[in-house]
């Protein structure tokens, strides 16, 4: 191998973890245990995993938790959690959207450290309203924009920061994919179920579960905020309850501009993120599916396709690389390096010293955006496309 | 070879060809007399190649032409050729895109079919005018949006019809480019001259030099009709007089939506033409720069690699096939798809026999649909974005 | 998402596990302990990490080993694990390979299992005596042929077995890289030191470092035992004292063939590990820098690419997948999979239950075969390229 | 478009054109004559097409061709049209491989300049004979090793020649198919019977047919002289009379090595050609597939890709590219690329102007050498795989 990879392992103690939802059936609890196990940094140790007190237990046990620390809900969590002297330092969210801001609240506001997946909430009143909590909280809040994990999208976001791109003009962001095809939600399937149903899932269905990972990894990649946009949101399947395709013309401060298309609809799309970002002296390209290689074209030269961890990807890229070139790192590796982030940031936290500014991890205020980006695209579409600032 | 390939030559005596435009410094006039000449099925006997009659006279000589038949201009050579027992038979107009209307109406009136680059003409105005004239005359018109040549492409628009694909829901279509990234027309260069001149080009640039191709594109292989549109059509590059990006949002007649996206200066893209159909039981994706491929994906099985001549592609895309399959045919193959379709019908035409209906070729409406498209974009986006229906 | 993922974590207590080699400034060590934590079956609490008793000892503490568990030698860990109550059940040895004989001879002597870095050992002198040690210990022997644990590769064998491909004629394996294209051993690079060292690697340089996976990759995908080969094994780094690349043409039992290609001076090869196998009914291909994909082709259908994950991906796959289609899993996850395998026999030799029939792992008859690999290829090519008996 | 194609067409008269072979049913002789015509250099005005006088008279009247130039044999043809004042410059020989020699001497000792197929004799000994013959002639030879055609192997070549990749040390050729997987001569497919036939094909099946062309193509680029080989040269299907399947490894003088692959029963493989070559700086590689790609990496520099007409792409590369990059050359551009380069020889040999030293084109030699490569791994295999130096 041609290049020793980092050392992986801090030697502080390990955080101790609490989670919410990701009981049996679920499918984003396990990418976030596995995330939380990568790099060492957490240990599970209580657990709030269903909606039902009873199947959050025989959860807990499944795991192997401690039977008295296997609770009937977040409240009972964060209550007694709260009152152990080895009580859980911070808890996993990964509920369906509605829980996320009652659950948020209850450990934020007991100073216990919140890891929350997206998006945010079901409501942008309940953005606004965590918000205000979590800024009055001592306990960090950590959005799971996992996307941005990925070395290649930090070296992008890196390239475009050095002005290796010259101004900015284009952001074409795209997030197809085809698991909704079919009336699914109607068979049961319990990933289907909660997400097409509005009162779990808030306004947006694909634009709220894909469309704000699409539209947060844009603005992470090209460090634009966002001015307003015009949409069509879209339902092409019969009886479906929330959105299912959305096209989106974005307008960036500063004049950027760009097209966002999410779809659950779309055959041959298994998880298709792509981000594209063009200036006036290059352009890049990005896509999640082979998340190792990042194009970049300096208007003048040869395309090179960078790759993770070989020649040509920078520091921020390499900071968060485990391993050589050629010896691909995925999806739970950039899930595993939002919680690695995480951690760094509470064991400052733990003695109040300061945080490594390289650290990175999305925020509470990329999650208000992110809500507030789909209610502006249901918005603009309700108004058939009209301008919406955000 | 596991395929023979069919025979690429008729017995028909060879078609006379003129030409309009393609003079010294053009681009896309040796490629029509490449295209034209690749199946043997024309043979150029006149040209009126440049904007001045010294310059046309010099580039005849240049090309080998009889000099009695190297004309001044357009005028000119209609009316002589008209006039010769031996005259053309067939024109291929090349210029830029204001001189299209009056030369192809200069031939068409005297009875020669017109083969006829596009955008049809740089107005809308001189499109329905041309329409007017293309329809009175017995003439043929043949536009070459020449992608729809492709044999994957003739596969994609196949499989469509067929129903394998479901009733059809998206169309994307994008075709990026980078060439106007700067301010190349203020160099002199002569393609970039004309195509950012609005006198030459008419009210698109981007949308009317490749927009109208993808726009085209997806139409062919989806069978939709543009129903309405909204645009953010724009221009980056300080100076230019015409658009050199457009988002376009699409609704189609019976429900499908789009988006359209083309741009002149998105670094790293040579010539990005990319369309994306999507129904509800199958997804298909064509690249233009990899045309040899085509990617179908039924709901419910793997990914499918369809090649051009490889099992898989079915009689319509054998049609256009020359080669087997993994000999790679490309850009100029497909162009000279459409002059032999042309060719064929023109075969038809002067015995009066109908044509065989399995030749496809882009005609005069389709022409009038692409400046119909560039229209409603400018328009939209001068309202800023409001639905227009096309 | 589509597919709901396999729960990852079982309820069985973790598996105390030591690990030899693996200190500071080490590659694979880092490897083999996030593969031991990403599926939460192992806990380590014991290390002799280094070469030197000091610097083990330094490792021990850095990883937050409990001192008295930091220990100077593998002989002293072997000694004091195997009489402690809470004593290692498990060691991952992950040295260079003239030390896997002698640790791993340690511990299965005293009834622990054995986790080993490939190759076996330095000579195939070893390799014979470490199998006569494993055969009459009642612990287990694996060995990190880590690259048997993707997916894809699971699902090419379930190919293979399945007849799929008919009989298999050819099996084409290369595993290019380009790191040691110029002399960095000289530089004291430490992972090139050993590498081409012949008293740490044996024999075989790039034959033995990754030849040995490619020829068990293709033996493992194909399940064909070879018989014959000739070779062709060179250094092309002035200086270097072990080959650097190998041509190697090899002869299956039962008729197939097949090349087999490694070096470590091809510029742009990362890690180009790639096994084609071709039989009389199908072709498939697997590219290790893009795991998620396996290209199956049968005859007279068109080329299919069948996704980790997503439709076409049989049982043996799913068996070890962990999350859905177009969320890329890589090698970190293929190499998790090994001990996870290696876990479920682990926890059946704990109360002598049978083992699942499904968990594969390499063995200890696979590390011989790979030693003798490398023995033949050397004399063959010492021979001039002799067919050599393996 | 970025770049302002090149006039394909020179004022020069079009050269008079013969042609043997290529009747109805045949594959190449197309191929030919569309090479032939793409850049109007050449036209066709007599033939002997087929193997018997009856089917070559048809097959010339089907083609337009004088019916008093439709000749019986070649022996006729090359009589009468060295007897015409306006007879033939240039004749294609497009047969089976016995026939190369007998009849491109008939064209040579008249003075007719032989444009013929490869391999270039079905033995060695015809391939020494026509060598004294062509040595003796006026007459110019070539050979359509058309894969050289392509730019991007003609920039390949130029970037080797330049240094870019320091001294070569590896060339690894390969060209798989698929068609010959079944036994489809049995089913009387004429392309499939005559190339397993030895009295038409000569020593080598899946050598001579493909081999040859890989290995002029890997010597081609890498300017290098091969000095021996060892070869396992195989047929797979049953009751085949010719060899479907070589491994070949080279030594090339003065110390580089490569390997060569070529099969016909490589189920997935259309035309899969590749060559990559590795030095001591960079390395390159290849894929006829997508040949308008070309993939360079220089050590410790992200690796590039090079496309026909963009950036990076040097002048031996433009010089023979038609259009702008993005827009994508095949097969028969490439073939026409040979035939244009023809072109220019022959117009010089006109008046005994001095060739333009930038035309390439594979000559007789390459022609000896193929043969005695297909010789030499037959020899070799037959004796166990024992190097043979050629």
């Amino acid at each position: 191998m041609a290049i020793e990879a980092g050392k992986t392992e801090s030697r502080a103690p390990k955080i101790r973890l609490g989670m919410v939802g990701g009981g049996a059936g679920a499918f984003i609890g396990g990418v976030h245990r596995m995330a939380a196990r990568l790099d060492g940094e957490f240990d599970l140790v209580a657990g709030a995993l269903s909606s039902t007190a009873e199947k959050s237990v025989a959860s807990g046990l499944e795991l192997g938790l401690d039977p008295a620390r296997c609770y009937g809900s977040f409240e009972e969590m964060a209550e007694k959690e709260a009152a152990r002297p080895d009580g859980i330092e911070a808890v996993s969210i990964v509920t369906p959207n509605h829980v996320h801001y009652p659950a948020a609240k209850a450990f934020l506001e007991r100073g216990i450290h919140v890891i929350c997946d997206k998006p945010l909430t079901s409501t942008l009143e309940d953005a606004l309203k965590l918000k205000a909590v979590a800024d009055q909280s001592k306990a960090l809040f950590i959005l799971t924009h996992n996307y941005t994990g990925y070395p290649m999208v930090r070296h992008a976001r890196e390239l475009v920061e050095s002005g290796a791109l010259g101004e900015i003009r284009l952001v074409q962001m795209e997030y197809p994919q085809d698991w909704l095809t079919e009336a699914v939600e109607q068979t049961g399937a319990k990933q289907a179920v909660w997400r097409t149903d509005p009162a779990q899932s808030g306004l947006g269905g694909s634009t709220g579960d894909i469309g704000t990972h699409a539209y947060n990894l844009g603005c992470f990649i090209s460090g634009l905020t966002l001015d307003e946009l015009a949409a069509d949101v879209h339902t092409f399947v019969e009886g479906r309850r929330l959105d299912d395709n959305a096209h989106v013309m974005l307008r960036f401060k500063g004049g950027a501009k760009g097209l966002l298309w999410c779809s659950q609809v779309a055959p041959g799309n298994e998880n298709g993120l792509k981000v594209r970002v063009y200036g006036a002296k290059a352009g890049l390209e990005w896509v999640q599916a082979d998340p190792n290689y990042l194009w970049l074209t300096r208007l003048g030269e040869p395309k090179q396709l960078i790759t993770r961890g070989g020649t040509g990807a920078g520091s921020a890229a390499a900071r968060v690389t485990r391993i050589p070139g050629g010896h691909p790192e995925g999806y739970l590796e950039a899930f595993a390096t939002i919680y690695t982030e995480a951690a760094k940031a509470i064991h400052a936290a733990r003695t109040g010293a300061p945080v490594d500014p390289a650290v990175i991890y999305p925020t509470i205020d990329d999650g208000v955006k992110g809500v507030a980006f789909v209610t502006a695209c249901v918005a603009s579409s309700k108004a058939n496309g009209v301008w919406v600032k955000v």
